[in-house]
């Protein structure tokens, strides 16, 4: 009935920008802007969001706040600002962080070159934190830099899947409704147990729902809300659409979300965040190499392999690197033919240097080369492509995971059909471990060279 | 406040039998049993646990239902009947499946060599399978070869990562009170809905909890309630707990559960479990090496070395094999330094073929060899190393995932300092090999000669 995560699209991205090509960005906003024609038939409001970031991640059992804790060597907290500023239509992002973590906040946010992210200090409680992101944008304040949106949608950091889509519904219905957060079924039956810890009775599931973020409200219904709360709503309270109903007697509309709207709460939704991220970068491989020409020669062989065996992955030929890198592709292997050195793969690595493309994923180059035993002895070959560990090492500090793979090819007298069918093995084995490099991305085996 | 999967124990075990060894058997389920007198001052009771396994798994948004998706090769299901097998004072494990599945679950059980296991056909709904389960174990109904339990444990087949622990503190529970279950505290605030979708009022998040599994009943308390209830709860209910209260008038008592008993729903808990898995396996290296004498040895060096940069991994030396195997150990280090072949890789290869170490688990085993570019050209040395592959092919075939990793052995004519200082550097970068490849656990890099 529903599915998993959305393995299909690409990751949610600010994106990578070529020089001279942001006026992409430009385009997209147009679009995005007339969705909300389009899905409820009503002018764009101007929206921001506030994303509390103050918890200390007690439940996670590790030291680190969970928003802070690394994926693929980048904080949690950045992939959800990434999933938000990709939104363009989001014109402020209000992030509320306790005063020991702004310095690592402001660090991230220029790390990973975050746009339109305003700072403001963290609550002892997600509630107070919510409540001086609302202030940060409200014009009655002293000081106030921001502009008052008409919609401010509420976000948790700790929730980096979050898609334009559902962001589109929840600020429509806010807009319409004043106040509205998505919903998911419940995965387990809730109870009410009795002081001593019996079962007093259980709640019927189909009854109810699980609330999750995001939510957006009309700004004005939500800071009014937060104005005239009590200390106690502030201090123990969790649910912004109960204190919208309670102080602004709003009934929020409510949308069904998708199931990777879930809140990374313990070590294991780390895990499977990372496991998300490293299929969704999975994706798309880019397969570039120095000759065009000859349809039947053995690179072509190898891309045509690729496509047959790694039938999830989109495999392209690299023909135009420029406008593939700003599509957001995180995976290449570099066919060296005609060359018996680098150069193919030297001439890639340096155009993705030049591009961003590796700020915010670890980019995976393997550098194909293929060996032919008549020709150049085995040794010789090996201390050749050998030299691939210094360019590794080089490289990985632009956040570029380089390795090699060096293709037994096999020359068999008197006999294609052998020849060919061995060279089939040949590649078959090089498809498999090119398809477990970038699964796993793993920067312990960069510079190594691999054999098919 | 609670912490997250527990990485520190071992993987719970049926456990791999050396033969001549099942001794250790008895041993296990004395020590168990006396735990129930020691935790509630009562008997043992006889207890059998019943497992619905005829899902769907549609929430998963994948064909195969969820308890028979893959982890590391083998079915989830498989290993939630090891987490209850382990458990010697469970003395049949009903599992109920689907009649297409019938056939699927008796191969898994004779490949992962199950203990106490009966099948018996699933209902259309969860309840109806657990009725199915239950009849095969009252002695009125024809046919019944299994003896009727004092206790029956109620467990899903998707929660792999249940403890002993908890099943005692059910059991013992239900011994008591007639009932009993795990609960956990909700991650989300629970909302009611109206029919058309707007906020009807939000439940106190504190005063509810999340009912999850084992649950464990009295045999006579549940199997009455089954009898007596109603169409309309086999087909539409989902909480045994609530069928004890209604038809049998027992109040449950609630036991906390730990964030580990969570139920495989959708594909991102697949990754999260195989993660799991993963780390869990991986806390134990042995090192195993042809020399036992010179203490300042390379290979000494390498295994101080592992026990200093893994400061999380237990690192054992193979002194004991047949003891080593027996406690679980899932990752070896060979060290061939005496001689230039495997002797040494052979040796363990053997003794790991005729354990049943890897019925359950893939084995990692490194063979590591070291490379004195003075003695032995490089060329050379690799080619000798590359048979490695063909053993790589032979042992995958045990579930075997055999690698090898070359270090550099730097030779420093009449400046010991330095040869010291970059024996160490390749050293740290064989360590960081070894944990990526016992990480990863990759089949797709078997056979492959790495270098550091």
């Amino acid at each position: 009935m529903e599915s998993g995560p959305p393995g299909g699209s690409g990751p949610a991205e600010p994106g990578p920008r070529l020089r001279g090509l942001r006026g992409a960005d430009a385009a997209a906003s147009a679009s995005s802007l007339s969705r909300f024609g389009a899905e409820a038939g009503c002018r764009a409001p101007a929206v921001a969001a506030v994303l509390p970031a103050g918890g200390s991640g007690e439940r996670m059992g590790v030291p680190t706040p969970k928003q802070f804790c690394p994926i693929l060597e980048r904080p949690l907290i950045s992939y959800t600002l990434q999933a938000l500023e990709r939104v363009s239509w989001i014109k402020d992002i209000i992030v509320a962080v306790t005063g020991e973590n702004m310095e690592t906040m402001k660090g991230i946010i220029q790390r990973y070159q975050h746009k339109r992210i305003s700072l403001v200090e963290a609550g002892v409680t997600r509630h107070r934190s919510i409540f001086n992101g609302l202030k940060a944008l409200a014009e009655d304040q002293p000081n106030c830099r921001l502009s008052k949106p008409e919609v401010v949608i509420i976000h948790d950091a700790v929730r980096p899947f979050v898609e334009e889509d559902v962001l589109l519904k929840v600020v429509t219905a806010a807009q319409e409704h004043g106040a509205s957060g998505a919903i998911r079924p419940l995965v387990s039956t809730v109870i009410s147990p009795s002081a001593d810890s019996y079962l007093d009775h259980s709640l019927e599931r189909a009854r109810y729902r699980a609330s999750e973020m995001p939510q957006a409200f009309l700004f004005d219904v939500i800071y009014e809300a937060y104005q005239q709360c009590s200390d106690y709503d502030l201090e123990f309270g969790t649910e912004c659409l109960h204190l919208a109903l309670k102080y602004s007697h709003i009934k929020a509309k409510l949308v069904e979300g998708s199931p990777d709207l879930w809140k990374v709460t313990y070590k294991r939704d780390l895990y499977a965040a990372e496991s998300i991220i490293k299929e969704r970068i999975s994706q798309k491989v880019c397969v570039v190499m120095d000759t065009k020409e000859d349809e039947e020669h053995v690179g072509h062989c190898l891309e045509e392999m690729l496509k047959t065996e790694l039938n999830h992955v989109k495999v392209t030929s690299g023909q135009d690197l420029q406008q593939i890198i700003l599509e957001q592709c995180y995976n290449f292997v570099c066919v060296n033919v005609m060359t018996s050195d680098f150069e193919e793969t030297q001439r890639l690595l340096n155009m993705l240097e030049e591009s961003n493309l590796s700020i915010l994923y670890p980019v995976v180059v393997i550098s194909v080369h293929f060996l032919d035993y008549q020709s150049v002895p085995f040794g010789q070959k090996m201390e050749k492509v050998m030299q691939i560990r210094e360019f590794a090492k080089e490289v990985k500090k632009r956040n570029i995971l380089l390795s090699g793979l060096l293709i037994y090819f096999p020359q068999v007298e008197n006999n294609r059909g052998l020849e060919e069918q061995k060279l089939r093995e040949s590649l078959r084995q090089g498809v498999t471990i090119i398809a477990a490099l970038i699964k796993e991305r793993n920067s312990g085996l960069i510079g190594q060279l691999l054999v098919a």
